[in-house]
């Protein structure tokens, strides 16, 4: 990093207030929702739009300075800490809707426009942008860590709905990746090596995605289950009969004592799915009595369900919720949390031996998920600051993950790698690390994007 | 190509049969189904398995040998000529279906098995694969030229439906891309970087694909228009509306006469839609009648619907064998075969200002496509052997590929590029070309993965 004080003085004649080494401005820069510990970049830089990206890329390019690409700071992983410090760059003020094409179903937005600002923007247009992970994160970070949420077992992920983006490369160039098409045969797949990549081979400055049409009805539905293994094998059934469920998500007991605790919700304390159905009237009624008939064969009752906003709208508050709601379970906790996907057929399984390993261990802990992928999420209740009980959470999460490797599943769902999961990706991808290895090799040579995350694991 | 012989003696020892030189085994290895010049390998391998293939890439990594992976020599572009002689390695008797898992919806099978043979596979256990170019490809070559074809509209792509891939890299080692489970995070998308690869970053070995649910209930139909413009805008409008047609091609008169001639219909010669709806009873019959209510709009007539087997089989055999249906419409004529693809939005004027070149020129040509996806064809009809016609079919395609680039869209839908279409790649992509060389050169640093196409373009 030599010459940093040099790049950023050039750097601050273009930039002026929009660059700052202030301690606070740094502080908010240098850590996100992981429980990773805090690293400040040496400077902060706003940019307002591409030229300005490529600009401060090239600078770094040129002295070899780390950059890290910033905006709503809610990945889950540690993404955005810019571990070997330089400078954090913040994209937040990139947030322009480019284009909507509502005939063709997409629209193009600048990277720092958030998933509920697109929303609000094409409101009047009858279309929707579906994906949803809880947080109002930038749709630039959305597809960098490959993000999903809810209604992915609908909708699709990120993957799915990234069909272009504007890219600035480690060297400072603007590039386009794809075509606003459905389909196209013209080369390697950029668009898809970019989303998942997570900041590591270069700056996503422009996003297009697809646009799904608002379903003429929309009905949510709550069942709770007399034992965990029979709502998972709902589920599971639900999904092997082939009904396009919008959502269909589960929480176990302790997760709906914080949903209760947290919301104001009175649900029974027992394994329990929240699910939505899309569609004409007469077809979400069908789905939904036939995912009541599943339900009841394996031993759900209380099936509710309402076609009311307001009941859908509490339902969903109180399933994000439960991310925060474990001060309720337990004064002064924190949850260290994890992502697990498997096969359908395996989710049983995977799910009951997660609720076993918590059983045996003197944590506590609770199961959320997005089932209807196989995705969920095992939330250790830690106090931090006692050694035994991070170790303890380590060792649990190792257990959970190694089992999902081993039953061809994967270690990360939606929340992606940053920096603790690291150590695992050889064990999931074995010698195909070498691969993407030599692709970060490649295209940024000097490893200046992000540096120390993917792309340079042994 | 140092050592050739060295290396085909060595090769020898181990393959003994299943290592050819002879002419027609060479020359049935030097040509694909499109119009480019044969080009006959040094020599045929044909692997019974991953290590085989692994065995022969590495023989060539060492001794600079280019190797172009084989199968069913269905590509339409030059994919599988060995441009620069050496190997062309069959994979045709790596034809096992190594698992399916049906709880899943997933099946893993070698890269030699074809689509057809998959199907006839899993017929009893309620799936299939609804993939369907056309010709019986072999499925690792569907993923390498990211296939599709007519139920794109309703199922996506190879890009959609490929889960995971065995691949021998370039230097001869095994690896694995991707999981089976609908979500994952962890790392770049090696597995979308080698779909739509062409074979030159390595050879795929095994690919899994989703599987999908056989519908209750499959109504095709056919429809007749008054003006082209009609029958495409009654696409867009069924397409905007958000029904899921399962099929939606188009037919312009030309075709038509050549599917009646050539199948033995007698369908009006008028723009067409070929339609095909999948779902319960209920759902179909609903889908249907929507559609012809749009197809009323749009001065649609004669709109007729089947749920008969047999009337629908007629109808995709018609379909597909328009493509060789050339010669009833002028005999000793082949088709200069064009593959474009638009927003739907622009579908109608693309559509349009071909017919408007075919008409201004003294060349005859038909257009047929997949249309919901914006996907379309034109093909001239040519006596190759006449260089000013085959001049004017190449001044025609560049028209119809640069404007389909113009409104946003891609030179190829489906077919990808092979090697007559490298020279457009560069107005399409811009500067990303230079990434892709990048990863090319870092993957392949000798460049003997089917050499002078995809990854070494100017």
């Amino acid at each position: 990093m030599s010459g940093l004080q040099t790049t950023l003085d050039a750097l601050k004649l273009h930039f002026g207030d929009r660059l700052s080494i202030a301690e606070a401005v740094r502080d908010h820069h240098g850590h996100d929702m992981s429980r990773q510990p805090t690293r400040l970049p040496d400077a902060v830089v706003y940019a307002d739009n591409e030229d300005e990206v490529a600009r401060v890329v090239s600078a770094c390019f040129e002295a070899g300075i780390p950059v890290t690409p910033f905006a709503a700071g809610s990945s889950m992983e540690g993404h955005t800490i810019p571990l070997k410090g330089g400078i954090s760059l913040d994209l937040t003020r990139m947030n322009q809707i480019v284009a909507v094409n509502h005939e063709d179903f997409d629209a193009q937005v600048q990277a720092g426009v958030t998933r509920k600002q697109l929303n609000a923007h094409i409101r009047d247009t009858g279309l929707f942008f579906p994906i949803d992970p809880g947080a109002d994160a930038s749709l630039g970070g959305m597809a960098s860590t490959r993000a999903s949420g809810t209604t992915a077992v609908r909708y699709g992920t990120m993957r799915e709905n990234v069909l272009a983006l504007r890219v600035v490369t480690p060297q400072g160039k603007i590039i386009t990746t794809g075509r606003r098409t459905k389909k196209s045969s013209t080369g390697y797949d950029l668009t898809k090596l970019y989303v998942g990549a997570e900041g590591t081979l270069g700056v996503i400055t422009e996003v297009t995605v697809r646009l799904h049409p608002i379903p003429e009805t929309i009905a949510s539905a709550v069942c709770t289950f007399a034992t965990m293994r029979g709502a998972v094998e709902a589920v599971v059934a639900t999904i092997q009969s082939g009904i396009p469920v919008a959502r269909i998500e589960f929480l176990d007991e302790v997760a709906v004592e914080a949903a209760n605790r947290h919301a104001g919700l009175t649900l029974k304390l027992a394994p329990t799915l929240f699910l939505e159905f899309h569609g004409s009237p007469r077809w979400v009624e069908e789905q939904s009595n036939t995912v009541r008939e599943i339900a009841d064969e394996f031993g759900g009752s209380d099936f509710e369900w309402s076609t009311r906003t307001e009941d859908r709208e509490r339902l969903w508050k109180a399933r994000h919720e439960t991310l925060f709601a474990n001060q309720t379970l337990r004064p002064g906790c924190k949850a260290f949390t994890t992502d697990v996907c498997v096969p359908i057929s395996r989710l049983a399984d995977a799910v009951m031996a997660a609720r076993e390993d918590i059983d045996n261990s003197f944590l506590m802990g609770k199961i959320i998920g997005h089932v209807g992928d196989g995705n969920f999420h095992v939330g250790y209740l830690i106090k931090p600051e006692f050694p035994e009980e991070l170790a303890e959470a380590e060792r649990l999460a190792e257990r959970l993950y190694q089992r999902a490797i081993d039953m061809g599943g994967t270690f990360s769902g939606e929340h992606g790698i940053g920096i603790s999961k690291l150590k695992y990706l050889r064990r999931e991808h074995g010698d195909a690390v070498d691969m993407m290895n030599a692709i970060k090799a490649a295209l940024d040579p000097k490893g200046i994007m992000n540096p120390g995350k993917l792309g340079q694991v042994e």
